[in-house]
Parts: C-alpha cells; sequence; structure tokens
C-alpha cells in the first residue's frame, strides 16, 4: 500500500478563493492508474484555497469557545467546502476508471492537541482490501479538550501510516522536496536520515512560510514521526512523472529512511 | 434527543431525477428551529430520486461481484449524489441557524445481511454534547458479506436508537401516517401497540410500493425494534405543524408505544 498526499498548494492556488488545478490532479490520477490495481493506494488531499479560508475565518483552531452558536455554523460550512473539494477529486479519478471513495475525515477521527486521538480504520481498511482508493482530506473534527478544531492532511497521514502500515508514503507538494533552507534558495535534499531531522528543523524553523495546519516544519515532524514505519518521499506534484518515481523508488525529490 | 426521518419521498419526488423539495425541507427546518437549541435532534435522510436510481442502475444490493470494476464506479458514484442531495439539506438547516453537520454514513457503518454490523457512533455521540445536529443519510456501505451494500435511512435509525437511546423518533412520510391497508385508502392508525405490528405486517404484505431499501413493511418491521427504546411516531411531513405535534406530543399521525 502507498499513501500520497494530495498537498494544497498542488491541487489549489492557496491565493485564489475555490481555485483547482485540474490539469495537476488529472496528471497524478494518471500517474496512478499506471501502477492500480497491482499496487494499493490510500489518498490524502489537504484544504488548498477551499478548507483553510474559513477555517480561519471562524478561527476554528481556537476551539468551540467562545461563540460557540458562530463555531458551529463555520464548523459545518468549512466541512461542506471540503467535500466540494473533494468531489472535484473524486470525479477526475472516476473519469481514469480508478474506484476513488470519498470518506469524510470529520465522520472518522476525533483529535486531541492536534493530532488523531481516535479514529476507526475498520471501513478504510476494507474499503482498501476491496480494491477502492480510499480518499480522505484535512478536515474539521470532534475534538477532546478544544470541542473542535482543524485536523491537517499530514496529521491524518501520521496517524493512517501508524494503523495501516503502507510501505511508502509520498507527499506532493509545488516544490521539489525538502530544501536546506528556503525552498528555491538552499539546496535539495535528496536523502534524508531520521536522525538528522531534528536538527534541520532548527535550521528551518521561522523561514517557512505558515498556514492554518503548520508548513515544512510541521511535516518534518510528522515526517520523522511516519518514517518510523515507512520509506518517505517529498517530490514536485506539479510536474509529471515526479510521483512516478517515488512509487519506482528512482524519483527525483527528497526521500527519507529509518 | 429526538431522531427525526426525512423520508426520500418527503424531501424529493422519487419519479424525477434529483427533484429537491426545498419548500418542505425549509418547513420542517423551522419547525426544528422551534424546540432546538433545547432539544437535542439528529437528522437521517433517505435517498430520494438522488440515490436509488444509481444504486438500481449498478446493482449495489447484489454485493460487488459480479463485475467488480463497475460496481466499484457506481458504489463511488452513489456517494456522491448522496452528498449533493444532503448538502441541499445542510444548506437550509444553516440558513435558519442550525447547526446541521453532515456524518457520511458509508465512512462509519458496515453492514450485515441488510443492516448495521458496526458503527462506532463517538463522533455522533460528541456532535449532540456539542449542540450540533448531524445529519446522516441513506448511503451505500461495506458489507461483510457482500463486500459492498446499500444501507437504508431507516436502518440507520434502528442502529443508532440502540446506541443513542433518543427518547422519541419521528418518520417523516409522505402520507399521515400508517394505514389499516393501502395508504388513502384503509383507515389511518392512530395508535399501534408493539404486539400489533406483526399481525398489521401480514395484513400489508404485498399491498406497499417497493423501493431498493423496501417500503412500508420493511419500515414496521423497524419500528418495532424501535420502539423497544424509544417513543414512534410515523407523521405526514409534508404538512406544516405535523413534525411539531409530534415532538410536542399531541399529534396527527401514528404513534407507537412499547
Amino acid at each position: 500500500m502507498i499513501i500520497v498526499k494530495l498537498g494544497g498548494s498542488v491541487i489549489s492556488d492557496k491565493n485564489v478563493e475555490k481555485s483547482f488545478h485540474e490539469d495537476v490532479v488529472s496528471q497524478i490520477a494518471s500517474e496512478i492508474a499506471q501502477f492500480y490495481p497491482k499496487e494499493d493506494f490510500v489518498i490524502v488531499h489537504g484544504g488548498g484555497s477551499y478548507g483553510h479560508p474559513l477555517a480561519k475565518e471562524y478561527n476554528l483552531r481556537e476551539g468551540i469557545e467562545p461563540n460557540p452558536d458562530s463555531k458551529r455554523i463555520g464548523f459545518s460550512k468549512t466541512h461542506q467546502v471540503m467535500l466540494e473539494l473533494n468531489e472535484k477529486i473524486i470525479d477526475l479519478f472516476l473519469e481514469k476508471n480508478l474506484p476513488a471513495f470519498s470518506v469524510s475525515t470529520s465522520s472518522v477521527f476525533i483529535t486531541e492537541g492536534g493530532s488523531v486521538a481516535y479514529g476507526d480504520v475498520k471501513v478504510i481498511k476494507r474499503l482498501v482490501e476491496l480494491k477502492f482508493i480510499p480518499v480522505l482530506f484535512g478536515d474539521v473534527a470532534i475534538d477532546l479538550e478544544k470541542g473542535i478544531d482543524v485536523l491537517s492532511g499530514d496529521q491524518i497521514i501520521t496517524y493512517l501510516t501508524k494503523m495501516l502500515k503502507p510501505r511508502k508514503v509520498v507527499f506532493l507538494m509545488d516544490v521539489d522536496g525538502i530544501y536546506d533552507g528556503k525552498p528555491g534558495e538552499g539546496s535539495l535534499i535528496w536523502e534524508l536520515k531520521v536522525r538528522e531531522i531534528d536538527s534541520l528543523i532548527e535550521r528551518l524553523s521561522g523561514a517557512a512560510g505558515t498556514d492554518v495546519t503548520g508548513g515544512i516544519v510541521n511535516k518534518l515532524r510528522e515526517a520523522k514521526e511516519i518514517a518510523q514505519f515507512s520509506e518517505v518521499w517529498f517530490v514536485n506534484g506539479k510536474i509529471a512523472g515526479r510521483l512516478s518515481g517515488a512509487i519506482m523508488g528512482d524519483g527525483f525529490g527528497t526521500r527519507i529512511k529509518g
């Protein structure tokens, strides 16, 4: 099994409300179609310019208090707009005869402290056994402490990796991989060992951009956890062939090994 | 807590593809708004002319075999069309400031023999505690025997009633309640005791119309189970005031008591 993360900035332009890169997602689906059904896939996508603006407007990360009436409405609206984005991805996959199936993150996972505290993966497991391609997404979530929170696609992947033990996790980004410095400025890191991640995080802290669910530093923190269970790749999702390369193991990008 | 079932034939014209009775659902939302937040609600709606035609076209009730490739596509498409219907309902509730929140049935429940075999209701419970109004729907589902199946709104309600112990379950239909004979022909039953249901089912068998998830006879079978845990009402969802009557306890329709 391979888990593929479609980064929000790959499928969408974060600065243009409800923008969707149909050509990019279509290309990604084509590459997956080259390996399915021999290989099993689980897809997780980010919020891009769909979920983030609403989550921010309603300040969902703060929890249900204060203004619970407004928070509840914002919580529901954010989920609906994520379903709207999710549907576009499902449709493109179905067009290529890939049986992508939407799984609503918020119906399954409960968070605590920004991570998944609990989530039953029985349905997702059975879907994969039946040769479906479950498609999850960054979403709102019930939270044990704050009542509500936002759950990032990256956090979902960390949890799924522990539960499903994929042989590979591929993060599709809008840059070529992890850089030793600012993306495009520092040099691309081809191979990273788990024990090197902490010092890299220290060097990068403050240099990366931010979004509601955290930027590259958070991604590296997740990668460190994930790499205990699976090989991890960071590749450019906007360039044809990069995902295939990561799947085949001779890809252009950053590979993290345990 | 009150569980309200919006029957497929109440919210939609089953004979007109993708028809949606916006005025009816808006009226239902207004009536619920009179009792929320003092009263907790869980909503379950049927497929109407959204889910049923696709489920039939792809013969989903038969399971994943034969033609698993086609079945998988149909399974995903049926879920997407149910999300489309669900969104219309969520939107109308949000317009009335009711914090309806979409819960994807297929992400949570696994079926066996047409009933829910398994389904974790933690998220639904927490949503209600936080004063959300979870909105579930008849949907496709992973099945333990057949791989896939269709799960009716009525079956979901039976399961939720056992797990959540609501004080009342109200089924909104397009007729005035349960009739002793064909709807509109036989006489309306005002009160039905659980022990009388079996003989009524015998008399009605064959008289009612059918849909993919069963008609009135199936509904009565569910009602018999549900009535062990909760008061049950069958009222006309297309007529203003009937839902309110059932909620207040002096309604026009059929009441089933344990």
